[in-house]
């Protein structure tokens, strides 16, 4: 048991195309970072939020500190300890690549960690949930799962939950182009819900998401590209994400295998099969973006066989 | 090239749960025969329909019939040779066990090996297509692909047709319960179009999908069995298989890997693990049918590896 430590937390992309909240990604940057220590105060306190002015303070406000209240009462059920966080935002919010939930797993396994380590992942995931639930209304679990598994995630069930990870071409390159604007994950939500959807539609995507996982396990790259296609919410969502149309065409000129929303966006991921490629298939995007007035950040490469993880300490 | 031969084309389970129109298996048994010889006729000629009193000798309204005329068009498009087909039902029609396509699929391939099979599996796999959408009014490949190729396919897309062969466990065994009663493929199929679906609808068959085939790869059968789960047809269709529900809970109970209708009912399948147990469980499935006063047929057994084949001859 330490008294003090730092976790890392990545970003995550999710939806993948034909995977509506059932299948995520770990990428290696960006992500949160979330510091603790063991405190004689009585459950959680968050000292200080850095890098996100517009984020609460407040625990029962801030996804790290639910999170980590919902760990301390599982490994400390008499709650004699309590635990001190200072958050560090590392990326974008509302920018379709599980910001909130990047802050929830860093902060649920940074008390476990300092608890000895006594929940398991699945324990950990439901914790990182619950307060996902609590900041959002929804508990969905393709950001959260990545973020704290590393690798390819599949949620087969949310009710009982289980998750599948799933296998990583070692070729294959992820590409995420984030602009600079914002979606309301909320709003985002809630035109899906409202929506109702032909068979047809529902057909595309399972055909789709079949192709996707055989092609992982395969490691067919080439079926794997074909197989990123949304027919249900990739149209109702490229709506917000400006000059959207633009930039997957820029991405699959430059060669991407595939290309769609991450998240409800703005956020578009592209995926390759080469770090060379990569890199050209970013330009493009960035370019795609900038014809619209749209300045971006990029984050290009494998995806992330980690998760969420302590730092090695500084001291 | 051989003037006279005999095709066996094997009956299919489709569906399989989560993969409405996208997913389809072979059976060891049943299936059709289709007897062919090259006469000097124009076209394609049905001598002989054994086996169901039902159905049309017409060339144009059999689907054997149609199959075998789009396969002639390719390999003889000078029509100079028509050929002459007995068509033997070995399976019974209406039943969710592709048997338009099984016949579709052995004269479509019995006549490219009269021609010395020169067409790709993916060119007759269109001709067998253009029959059943011309039989049915729409081109469902999941029965088709599994009767022509074996094993367990996937269709990733429709539009271009692509289809994936998936790995089958060894130990995997299927079960098929054929209660006496028709359901109408047509019938059936139009209350799935003219339905509307909510997003979580999807979202459940798109978890299961992806974890059924992941499980397929990776041999885990417990998965496999726990991804059987259909929310967006098997409740529109239940109601057409009388006790259903009844039915499902024995497969289970008796040990079942999981349980659901095959095609648009009403036959039912259930896989295991075991032949041991894929007898008892058939036992318990055709006596929970009897409790409702139907009599059934089984057919148990491995997943067929081959599909469309031509017979050994006898003389």
């Amino acid at each position: 048991m330490s008294d003090r430590l730092q976790v890392f937390a990545p970003a995550s992309a999710s939806n993948l195309g034909p995977g509506f909240d059932v299948l995520g990604l770990a990428l290696q940057e960006p992500g949160d970072i979330v510091e603790a220590e063991q405190a004689e105060i009585s459950g959680v306190e968050i000292v200080e939020v850095t890098g996100a002015s517009s984020l609460s303070a407040d625990p029962e406000q801030n996804t790290a500190g639910i999170a980590a209240s919902a760990v301390l009462k599982r490994v400390d059920p008499a709650q004699q300890t309590g635990v001190r966080l200072w958050v560090h935002k590392r990326m974008p919010l509302a920018s379709g690549l599980g910001s909130s939930a990047a802050s929830s797993v860093a902060g649920a396994v940074a008390v476990n960690e300092l608890w000895g380590g006594g929940l398991s992942r699945h324990a950990l995931l439901g914790c990182a949930l619950e307060a996902e639930e609590a900041a959002s209304g929804t508990a969905h679990a393709d950001n959260v799962a990545p973020s704290l598994l590393g690798g390819i995630v599949l949620i087969r069930s949310y009710n009982p939950l289980e998750i599948v990870s799933l296998p990583v071409p070692s070729a294959l390159r992820i590409v995420v182009i984030h602009p600079h604007t914002q979606v309301q994950t909320a709003m985002a939500r809630q035109l899906v819900a409202e929506r109702r959807f032909e068979i047809s539609q529902a057909v595309a995507n399972l055909g789709n998401i079949a192709a996707f996982v055989s092609a992982l396990h395969s490691g067919d790259l080439a079926l794997f590209g074909r197989s990123i296609c949304d027919a249900l919410v990739e149209p109702i969502r490229a709506q917000f994400v400006p000059a959207f149309g633009d930039v997957k065409k820029a991405a699959l000129a430059a060669g991407a295998l595939g290309c769609s929303i991450s998240g409800s966006g703005p956020s578009v991921f592209a995926f390759a099969d080469d770090d060379g490629r990569s890199s050209e298939i970013a330009d493009a995007m960035q370019e795609a973006f900038r014809q619209t007035g749209l300045e971006s950040d990029r984050y290009v490469g494998p995806v992330s066989a980690e998760g969420a993880r302590v730092l090695p300490s500084s001291g």
